[in-house]
């Protein structure tokens, strides 16, 4: 039985105008030593493609899929893992990623909803034999339903506290049974609305004790795959407490969690948080902390989570750049994004992910020749010349100076310093465009 | 000698249509155990009150003072202090703050700078004791002249980074001399504009070098004042790397150094990085890192630092709020706010202080008046109880619980856990209100 | 049958401490010549108060109320009726507003939903006479349902042209019959997604079509109301045609309707085009288009419609000036607001509404006191009394000058033109303060 | 006598890594039936490439040019009339424009400057004839001198009013004394700083007064050039009355101009007002307003205006497929953009232009290709078929269609109407995507 009329995904190359063929991704090509579908792991959202329906805070559904005219709630949760796997291998995705809710909604007492997931967990499992396709990480939904209303590990409410853990635990037993490469942890509801009815320090306390014990969890079931954090900046709270990549560093930090959790990336929090995903992807490889990446794009113009496949060829580039300087990505590349309300025919599902993994691609391309040539790597080189052959620079460098010392320096010259050459924006700017016109 | 028509601004109350008295102000007045003085340390900026002339990046200067008539620039300067002093006298400012360049702008050699700059610094020195006006804080500019224009400690060139270090330790020098409170930190161009260029690893690695020898050099010399650094998120560079408070703390623990900075927090900075300032407020003081604030207010329509006098009374109330929550303010409030472009005439000096000044006035009534009845304190430990009261919450809260613990516990309640209480933001806002009309 | 335990709610002055009283507003007190409540005319929002329970696009709801909990969709929206009835006698609400849908979802045909809801409508027609209050304005909803996915007037789809039209009838209809004192249109989905797609010139044409015949068909059935446009930038597509309100007013003069449309302001729509509420108010009211207003909050920081309850004094104050220089709102003041997610309890919807008439009545008192004293009009009346006092003056206000003539006046006097004023902008905040604290 | 050491700027095409080479614009190449050159009109901006200096709210000039050492401000303004000559030269810039104050800064009485600038002009005229550079448009700077503090044709001021019509008066002459294809006006203080002071009817009034009498004087003289309203919403004013293009075209609608001015429409005002560059093109377009271009690029996460050089192919392309929609553009494209202030070196200058040249060349290219193929056109007339096609769609179309007939239609199918097809936005995206590669 086929839930999709349209046929396997193929490559076809640049001039190709089927809309149902890869323009870019070609994934046994080898770019740089790996083949790209290795360098890129792509994995496929389960919430936005099989779940989200083009609701949105002014209108529900638009989107009415064959596979979900099932009446009952199990049945057509089991459905769905069928259409999921069957969509999966059409587009070539070898990975997928889920929270606990999205592969069967909540209902009943605790121990129903528990067993019921795990039979739908079940079929997963086959199917990822099946298939040979692969979970990237797993994760729990501790936001939507009404007992989250003042957070889940940052509640007011202990109890609340005690739920979340539980649904930690459930989901992350989930994603260790089924070899997921990571676990998720975003924030949906932990930040606040208002300051005037909120204790931040006790909160923020919780939910270090959280990210705490659930270290200590995943060291004790032997789970191997990367604890990861994704930040956020708002919503759906006020005030997100994971606010970016510097934000959250310093809290992992001040917790002592700096060597036990990762960042999970995304284009279009990081924006909101008013920062590029270049930034991020820097801040994160630099730390030692780059984990994971939601690819999407988000309308700048627009100050909420639009979570748009992401198009945008600039952004594709320079994540793929940072990824090839850190050696690739440890966890993979989930597309956090779903169809527009109005692109709600089965086959824009195809035509989406196609245009995501296509941008990614071309993106992988043109990091992988401007890495090549050394375009930036060399021009940063020169640029900070002096810390590598002064002896001046040396010292600095090495952390090795004091501020008297760098004053007699500046006294002995009276102040004379050298002229500065030019950060070549522009320049840089053109060059990037024409390795991606180029590639 | 006299260089303002106005008389000594006073106290009438606020019932006073006299546009030149303090309606909100009244220094002596004891508010929650001390002088509204004590409580407000206000000082005056000297930046934006003796040399900004009303020039934006559209135009030149509208305001045209009658002692900047003197041709000669070291005669000039030296006025200006007297200027400067009679208008903190008159305004009942006890305090300033300067960078080096605002009493005398940077010409010809380093030494002859230096030398130059030492007598205006006699000048002040002398006026301090006249008057008993103090130093809240000194600092360095380091981001105007062109040798910064690629930063100035996150310089690509290691001599701007030993320029750098001279320009810190001869304004350390100078505010140790005049017993300044404290010296801050404001990295003006310390941020990238491209990540094309940029290696931010380096950058913010020697940014860590220079604070920490900043820090050494203070404690060399006995400065007894604290070391503050002020965050900012964008302007002039593109990114800042100080972005925020979280950030900002992020970054001292990441170089050993959260027990030698506070953080100076300014109201226009929070507001461009997307945070309230009473949220900046809040994450500096639970972290101990509070030190002094940088009072203005900014448009939030527009996405540039107006620093405009603050006039809006939540902001002030809020800020207050958390500086009596505090214990006090450890170095003081400077007004670092210019008259706008269009109030070019002299009395706007002393119109816009009086507005910045009652507003704060205004902020520590309410403020007070806030936490002696308890109304926010009494309903947040109302809300937390539960991890003060249950044996579930206590747990939580001595950080001794596991996963696993968590999870038996709300299986055996099969996850039925009691409803919440409202957090009731609509009516703490309106409480808010209340106390601002009633102080 | 009482569906809410909280009794009515009166006034108690300022200095009570009770949170279910009005502080401020005391409905037949006499402001500038009116009572408080004919200054007012507030109205309930039927969506935001009965319909709205708490879910946003990250969760559920989280607000459970006793009288929905009838099975039968029916009865429960006749239940929701008499509730909101009930609640809008004990909060003083004269007026109410709503959508078709609000008070009925859509279900079933055509015939058989609008049959249904005029059984509903003589319910509330039934209610109205039995309170005496009275309906503000009607809409319909043409948005939400998934054939206005790509638009209604705006749709690329002909037919949907026409059901809009349909609903707008029957809408208009009713809202004729109840006597509402307006009839709003809120262009949903009235925008586009993206300009790839998109035919802007036909879909405004269309749109200006659909405005002309509704204005047609008013006039055919005899209604007496004002014709209500409420403008909004962006949300829920990216970009809304009714942006703002100078684009509205363009928009209707390139289609002959600037005589037949009003506009219905909102200040959380005007925030985020980037507007201030008080720049809203004096378009619409010096271009003789001020008709009613959606008052509410939003969250300066975030980038869409929070739909707060109004507890801003200051917008609260520059609203009601405005409309007291246009002698009164036309059509009145609907609180288009919804208690946060997390202020979930019945009686946050008394509180809530109490917050939002007590800073509405608090500012009318101060607004009143300002335009009595004349401290804005007279600063006003003085910065431009070159226009009307100087020969050159007058000659431009009358327009009957050319560019030759005013260079001739410039060259005799060889460009010498004598000093300005100054705005004074932090005076006149200290002012407005000064007013709010006094009030 | 040369003041560039760099040579003349050649197209060497795609493959070339000489960075003073295009690499995409070949002027003489013939795209859709005109060469590049006729398409594009590139314009020099006077101001930010030869006035500019690196200078910023922050801190002062970074540049400083060899042409720029003569200490004679007269001598000064000729050698940077002789340099900008020979760089519009070496680059293939076909047209420039110019601010009065950008050829020669204010000095003096009126008398005196005029009398000066008329020799300035005299050489920028000699150049013209000498090198074939023609005058794009002129304009006159109405905002930096402090006689603008509170506005130029809507001052307070009535003798600020005349002043300013004498400046348009002269600028006006020039620009018809040299050809000009256009003369803008930007309004850089026709705004506001705060509501509280100002008399937003009166200063509209005014500023339609000027607009009027200015046109008055444009057919007086016989100045066969395009007027041209340049829209930008804040900056420096915190509200510019010109908002964006639906603003403009409002406002000249109500003062009966809409068929004396065309829209200059810039890329960094369009995204300060939330609107991309796209919109504001197609909203000029089909309003049949479009007439110039200020080609920049902003930071789309700061919120001024940064004045980048072009090199987003994106806002490239869907710029140059509007002009190409429009028949060409009326006026020309100006680079109304400035060298980052760490790009100081003289090289940068051409680095800059390169890069903007060749974005926009490459623009156009994709622009053709895309329009050639009819992918957006063909997609869009199938899109919106019904209302051509259909008979309810042709009544809808010719308006001649009433409500009552509208919902007979929608009753008598019992509102079943039939789905709808994709938006297919991502689909359209991902098509961009590969015709910008493929160019």
């Amino acid at each position: 039985m086929s839930y999709f009329k349209v046929e396997e995904i193929k490559y076809e190359g640049r001039k190709s105008m089927n809309p149902f063929a890869f323009k870019e991704y070609n994934k046994e090509e080898v770019i740089a030593g790996k083949t790209m579908a290795e360098h890129l792991k792509f994995a496929m959202s389960y919430w936005h493609t099989f779940d989200a329906m083009g609701s949105d805070a002014f209108g529900g559904p638009t989107m009415f899929r064959e596979w979900d005219e099932t009446e009952n709630l199990i049945e057509r949760s089991k459905v769905r893992v069928k259409a999921a796997f069957e969509f999966m291998e059409k587009m070539g995705l070898e990975y997928f990623c889920f929270h606990d809710v999205d592969v069967l909604p909540e209902f009943g007492t605790l121990s129903e909803y528990q067993a019921a997931l795990t039979d739908i967990v079940d079929l997963i499992e086959s199917e990822m034999k099946r298939t040979g396709i692969k979970l990237l990480w797993g994760t729990t939904n501790a936001f939507s339903n009404e007992r989250f209303a003042h957070g889940a590990a940052t509640s007011c409410n202990p109890e609340v506290f005690a739920y979340t853990a539980a649904k930690i635990k459930f989901a992350m037993d989930i994603t260790n049974r089924l070899g997921g490469l990571g676990y998720v942890f975003w924030g949906g509801r932990e930040g606040y609305e208002t300051l005037l009815n909120t204790d931040m320090k006790r909160e923020l306390d919780n939910l270090g004790t959280m990210l705490t014990i659930a270290r200590d969890y995943k060291k004790e079931i032997g789970f191997e795959g990367e604890l990861l954090i994704e930040p956020k900046p708002m919503e759906p709270t006020k005030h997100q407490y994971d606010y970016d990549a510097h934000t959250v560093i310093g809290f992992l930090r001040g917790h002592g969690l700096e060597n036990d959790y990762k960042l999970n990336l995304e284009v279009n929090h990081a924006t909101l948080a008013g920062h590029t995903m270049h930034h991020e992807m820097v801040v994160a490889r630099e730390n030692g902390m780059l984990g994971s990446l939601d690819a999407n794009y988000g309308d700048l113009m627009l100050g909420w989570d639009t979570d748009q496949f992401p198009t945008n060829i600039y952004d594709a580039v320079l994540t793929m750049y940072e990824v090839l300087k850190n050696g690739g990505i440890p966890v993979g590349i989930n597309f956090d994004a779903k169809v527009r309300r109005a692109s709600f025919e089965d086959d824009d599902l195809f035509l989406s992910y196609i245009a995501g993994m296509d941008t990614f691609a071309r993106g992988l391309r043109v990091a992988a020749n401007l890495l090549e040539d050394g375009v930036l790597e060399d021009f940063k080189a020169n640029r900070y010349v002096g810390y590598e052959e002064t002896d001046l620079g040396k010292k600095i460098t090495s952390k090795n100076v004091t501020l008297t010392e760098l004053n007699d320096y500046i006294q002995n010259i009276d102040g004379q310093i050298s002229p500065l050459t030019s950060g070549r924006q522009e320049y840089l700017e053109s060059v990037l465009n024409q390795y991606i016109y180029n590639a």
